[in-house]
């Protein structure tokens, strides 16, 4: 199952972090621009070669699909083939896509993301505004097929607060009445190591929440993003680990991605080297949650 | 503009109704599938074919991103090509694809569907549970594009209100949240007949809220799911319409893709007779809105 699978992956490599693609076509260097042709294929070239410089030490890779959809159909294909790459080289594959909708077309995107088809991700993120009835149809086929979701609790943008924050008459947040949800949900999901396959977005910007968080929902495998570059620190980040520094994975996306452009290398890379770069950047994140092994 | 533009096509046809084509395979006649050979090319040919039928007398088709995304990369294409084919024949093209992200991601998707690239969606359905920075990019979008966003406020599914109908401290509901929020979003966007391109999502089945939401957000153009197979009748979408019959757009997918088969026409048309029957299906539609003219 899904929490289990991650869990020993991350354990196994002693690292917490998850390899973002979100490949923007002018993160991609001209040379690969110019032999691929076109912006779908030069895309996946980048990808392919950021998976085979990290997969030996990253445990996981979340494509973010929207930069595979502002692509096209030509994207599409892009995207089933990194995430089947990625797959093949022993990475976890999220998929971040914030789906959401009512229970029968719920089901749709499940089967379309989790299923046994065109993409088969190990886990989806996904939007909890509808209601249990929205999410059923995810939470049941990542208990009949080992996969799992990542349901967004605090999101990391600035204005996350405007709906999340506001208080509900019985004293807790909206964001804490999303938190108990996902507690419901997933609590006949639990792994071997006492987490769900039903987890939680949590951003590193809000470090205090974060904390808070990891606390309401003991069992959820948390995903982090906002590291980096959104602002969020590795101090902030362990808010969301459990004492083994796990039960949580932390995502850099433009931190690793454009790593050869980053003021700390000063200059050491070219944007040739952006697969040398990433690699030095991940060590380096690797070494700022220090898992204890 | 987008609101506009809605607006008088649904006055020019004295008929506010959406065709949502949600195509589940098995909705595909056998002849088409095996004429097609394949899935993608199956739903691609039905869908023409209902647009063929539809295109004069409905204003409107919503495409549920979900049941094509099932189809993979292939799918896409059935998508891209559907959305085309239905504005050459003047239909205003909606996308429920319910997205939502942080800022930069969100500028990504409001591109991807309602810049000019390759799916170019008059209006898409988003999901404001980030607030204001998820949402800026596609309000953005629909000012210097002439596009329109759908926002999910009140949804049509039975578990909507586990969320959305809890009472905030201040006693107004999440969802009133959301619909105030609609309307500091939509204010800087609002063309000649007083609706702002800045739509909002309320489901048929909740009528009460409807009527509630229709007096709240007097400039969001509404879109109106639910009616017909999840249970909404025609009184109770009346409540979204304003004094003209107009200001909202009544969804019917499965009553209209489904209709060869509906109890009420008693075996009147076979399966390969969809078109016949959802010409009838969407006749008797625009009888029940009646719009006056």
């Amino acid at each position: 199952m899904f929490a289990d699978l991650l869990y020993e992956k991350i354990e196994k490599m002693g690292n917490p972090t998850v390899m973002g693609l979100d490949p923007r076509i002018e993160f991609v260097p001209d040379s690969i621009r110019v032999a691929a042709g076109n912006d779908a294929d030069a895309v996946l070239i980048f990808n392919l070669k950021l998976i085979d410089a990290l997969c030996d030490i990253v445990p996981a890779v979340k494509f973010q699909s929207a930069y595979y959809e502002l692509l096209g159909p030509a994207g599409a294909k892009t995207l089933q083939k990194s995430m089947a790459y990625a797959k093949s080289k022993g990475m976890v594959v999220v998929l971040d896509a914030k789906r959401n909708d009512i229970g029968s077309t719920a089901k749709a995107y499940a089967e379309a993301y989790l299923g046994d088809h065109h993409y088969s991700a190990d886990a989806l993120t996904v939007n909890g505004y509808l209601g249990t009835d929205g999410i059923k149809p995810f939470a049941e086929i990542c208990k009949s097929n080992g996969k799992g979701i990542f349901i967004l609790v605090k999101t990391s943008n600035p204005s996350s607060g405007e709906l999340q924050d506001l208080k509900l008459e019985n004293g807790y947040s909206v964001f804490e009445k999303m938190a108990q949800l996902v507690n419901v949900w997933g609590a006949d999901n639990i792994g071997k190591h006492g987490y769900s396959s039903i987890g939680a977005v949590v951003g590193a910007t809000y470090p205090e929440e974060l904390r808070m968080l990891r606390k309401m929902m003991p069992a959820a495998m948390l995903l982090i993003p906002g590291y980096g570059a959104q602002g969020g620190g590795a101090e902030d980040v362990k808010n969301g680990f459990d004492d083994n520094g796990n039960g949580a994975i932390v995502n850099s996306s433009r931190g690793l991605m454009c790593a050869w452009k980053a003021a700390k290398f000063n200059g050491k890379y070219i944007h040739d080297q952006f697969c040398e770069a990433a690699h030095e950047e991940a060590l380096q994140m690797k070494t700022a949650f220090n898992i204890p092994t």
